[in-house]
């Protein structure tokens, strides 16, 4: 799997800038650059230049100059990919941008594939699996949540942790596995209280990491919110007063739902994707009875639940105060884990006595007054939103799984630890549970990467971008 | 005009790509980023660090990172501004790319200006005027031509020579200013001979620049190519023939005139315009009168032009051999200077006879035989353009002159070159014509910007992209 030949790949984004900047990476490719640079002042010798170091020069194919160019060299194995790196800083035309890339191609250089660059670092020990992944996760990061998330991964986050506990399971499995040898003589090397120490200290990392991930993955994915509420209170004003007040990048999405559409709204460097709903009502009309059948379905797909109403259809007898309260009520037996946020919509329309009576009938239960035509109140919902999404989470720097590969591989590692813990309390004969211990040891592996396969490194590096 | 603040801005393009790189410029910038940037192992000093190096680290504010980076420490004057400069290469994603850039911004740093970095440039002489003109026309050269133009400019080119002219030109100046204070004693302090000779070499060297620049601007701009024959000769089967051959880029440019559709093909390297035009035709009509006139027009742009016709009209005798020769015959006569390329088209409709005929016809004249929809002969067609595109230009590194500022100053200065030297042929006192060197002066300086005002440099640089 490892090759030593040398690749080439536009590493900053396509198009014209300034700058651009073309990366080589292989064994060779100081060698190779050097005999198409030119020195400004004399001939400069890139082979023999330090580490680091940045050199002023022109790019020259038969005497024909290229560019003027900064090549900066890095040495095996201080670089990204742990081989030899050359950075070319050229000016950002595409043609020039092609010339050089071509002028490589000709010369023993060939097309980096998607993340090969970042392949190599793995495979040279630069950095392990989730912390490749994490590359990937970083660049497309645009909010301050994921981009925290992918950044912590990067910098190691919980997989040296993971390392650290496979190496100490490791260790216990090599000496159980020596009492399978020395099985007729019923000796114990691996000290059980130890052993079952660490079965907990794994069992219960495993567990908070897994749990980790119902976060990480709304950091990474957005946080779900479904807004529920009858037609025409206001949930459509809502969102774009949201989006107005956030200045926040907006996208449309087409729900998979042929009725819903998803708005993403960046708030504080979190995104929600808001989920519309049908809206719930009492009725017997079977048709209606579907769609709220749907709502509740979204419902379960959100994190939070923000339940609208209209001020001003209660001051016109419309609609009761009771009638809300009822439907919260069901939503709250239906999910009763859900978080749920109430917005009294509309303020701006009512007077003081609607406000009063309203306040009075959700008695102790938290309720945000606005408008959102008005754009009163909307400051208060946003740093509502705001606490509830970092409750526990983003601000005290836990460790946080969102890759859904971890997820998975972390979940395969528990259970099997629980099989070993099984064992342990029942006190089953080690043979059984040696297979438990090599399944829990396979799956940690598989995070960090020092379990792996070539099918697993080319799922995950065919997503990474050209030139990582 | 000069500031010593920092600038930032991003130097490649903007979007995703695996790294993106953070240009700063200014005196403090050095120490400005040492506040934020954290290295790896130990706490390094951007500031003691040696110029031309690169540091891999973290760019931290208040204990949150934002990015893990590479940052290239340049030390003034040996930097692209002349000042301090610092390149920090970050992951490519666009919210880190912003966040970096906001760090900064909120700490003494302003956004750079359109070209500033090369405004800095230049005012700290890092490079003439002519040469920062240049950095622009390379970024955004999209062949081979235009790519060549730009990069010989922005190595000194013609710059050099006319700065060195002008020096020369400023010392004679400066003798001849003494005379004038010493007019009652009628010496002369500068040699006349000598005089003589530099502005006749003067005179020489700006009437070969300013000649060149017909050339140097169809090479930027794309040379531009007349099709003339008569409807339905296969005109855009041709320009198709052409574009699928060369795999180019292509672009469909709607003309000024309304009857006028441009297409752009670049051809080995150098780009074409061609220009359809109505065809030319004996009549009596007043309104084809105007096509034609409108056409001949269109000649008068172009610096090539193809004749298209029809050899199956020829077979099938709805036109006649002489009717062509008879329309080029007054091309010729109303264009005398303009290259002619003529082209007999479906060939592959006609027998042997038919193409004896028409070559006996023409006589000496050369005639590309082609079927533009069989795509036979198109290579021929092709390699004849590139011969005549670079018929004494390009191949022979020629310095060009390519924007239109510097030809209009070449022009101006060429004008009281003119006027000096007939105040010597016509040995008239040097007090008159010390204002033409004094014109001839300001205008050679302009190209250098030895002569500059700020609202020049502003035109200049608002042409440029933010980063550069």
């Amino acid at each position: 799997m490892i090759n030593n030949d040398t690749i080439i790949a536009l590493a900053t984004s396509s198009g014209i800038g300034a700058i651009a900047v073309i990366r080589l990476s292989g064994e060779n490719c100081i060698k190779i650059v050097n005999q198409f640079f030119q020195s400004k002042f004399r001939t400069k010798d890139l082979t023999n230049v330090k580490s680091h170091t940045i050199h002023l020069g022109t790019i020259v194919e038969n005497n024909r100059i290229i560019d003027e160019v900064l090549v900066s060299v890095f040495k095996n194995p201080h670089s990204y990919t742990g081989e030899n790196v050359i950075e070319i800083s050229c000016h950002g035309s595409v043609y020039i941008q092609q010339e050089i890339i071509q002028l490589f191609l000709k010369n023993g250089v060939r097309n980096a594939n998607a993340g090969e660059f970042t392949l190599r670092a793995f495979l040279n020990g630069k950095m392990d699996l989730s912390q490749a992944e994490a590359v990937a996760d970083l660049i497309s990061s645009n909010s301050a949540a994921s981009h925290q998330v992918a950044l912590q991964q990067m910098r190691g986050g919980f997989s040296s942790e993971i390392q650290d506990l496979r190496q100490q399971l490791l260790n216990f499995a090599s000496l159980i596995e020596l009492e399978l040898d020395f099985s007729e003589e019923d000796v114990e090397f691996a000290d059980r209280t130890a052993f079952n120490n660490l079965i907990t200290k794994i069992s219960s990392t495993l567990k908070r990491l897994i749990e980790s991930f119902a976060l990480g993955n709304v950091l990474k994915n957005g946080i779900p919110v479904a807004i529920v509420g009858e037609p025409n209170v206001g949930k459509s004003t809502l969102l774009n007063a949201l989006l107005n007040e956030e200045k926040a990048i907006v996208s449309h999405i087409e729900g998979t739902t042929r009725d819903a559409i998803e708005d993403e709204i960046n708030i504080d460097g979190v995104t929600y994707r808001f989920i519309d709903t049908a809206g719930i009502r009492n009725t017997k009309d079977f048709i209606e009875s579907i769609g709220i059948k749907k709502t509740f379905e979204k419902i379960e797909q959100a994190q939070l639940v923000i339940y609208l109403f209209d001020l001003e259809k209660i001051k016109n007898k419309l609609t009761t105060i009771e009638n809300s309260i009822s439907e919260i009520k069901k939503i709250k037996e239906k999910h009763p884990t859900k978080q749920l946020l109430l917005i009294a919509n509309k303020v701006d329309l009512v007077d003081e006595k609607i406000i009063a009576e309203t306040t009075t009938s959700f008695q102790k239960t938290p309720l945000i007054f606005l408008s959102a035509k008005q754009k009163i109140g909307i400051l208060e919902l946003t740093s509502t939103l705001t606490q509830l999404a970092n409750k526990g989470a983003l601000s005290n720097n836990e460790t946080i799984v969102s890759n859904s590969r971890h997820f998975e591989a972390l979940n395969n590692a528990f259970n099997a630890i629980k099989e070993v813990q099984k064992g342990i309390d029942n006190a089953i004969s080690s043979d059984l549970f040696a297979i438990d211990i090599r399944q829990a040891l396979f799956h940690l592996g598989e995070i960090t990467g020092e379990v792996t396969t070539e099918d697993l490194l080319g799922n995950i590096f065919a997503n990474f971008c050209i030139g990582k």
